[in-house]
């Protein structure tokens, strides 16, 4: 399905277009977001097992980053009440159909990429 | 076509993939980046037309956007050598190609919202 199909629809409803937008990059935006949503595509992960993922994030960059994902929800925090506690961190339905946004984003820079380096 | 289908893909050139990525959201990122390329999908356009179209941005701001766009290889800026000299902006190729990546993110962000207000 295309958003922006014409200019008509553009027209039609640009705030809604433009905050849907916003919303989007809002969410990917931030140091380690990527990075982070995407090691949670392989399944459920322990903050520790998230942290062995990334190479150079600190502990407080990767609690700021889970929390804001939490708080856009992208991300569920599941606490078990075993013990100890575990606590683990999975995407949401939201943030798996992220998926397709960021195919697409891999798609554009790797053409894109290919197109600078041949100037 | 899907560059995240399996784990074995992400696998095999992460770094790729996560390059890409960046790239796509670099040249995304910024207060008026979205809007600047919003306003050009409709072609060709003056400094002006562009001012005109986004309401609250400077022409500092708008100033920079542009630059940065056209050293990222979004946007051409097109000088007509006639009396007075005439300056254009319009998306180059890689430009109009991100349509796809903000269908894509349009529509992941309305229905993210939706789900939200739902709660």
């Amino acid at each position: 399905m295309s958003y922006i199909s014409n200019i008509e629809d553009i027209k039609k409803c640009p705030t809604e277009f433009a905050l849907a937008l916003r919303d989007t990059l809002n969410v990917l935006s931030g140091k380690w977001k990527l990075n982070v949503i995407g090691v949670l595509f392989f399944g459920k992960k322990r903050f520790t097992e998230i942290e062995k993922g990334l190479e150079e994030i600190t502990p407080r960059m990767l609690s700021k980053e889970l929390k804001e994902l939490e708080l856009n929800g992208v991300v569920n925090r599941i606490v078990t009440a075993s013990r100890p506690v575990v606590i683990e961190y999975e995407l949401t339905e939201s943030g798996y159909e992220l998926k397709k946004v960021l195919d697409e984003m891999i798609g554009w820079g790797i053409l894109h990429r290919e197109k600078i380096f041949k100037k």
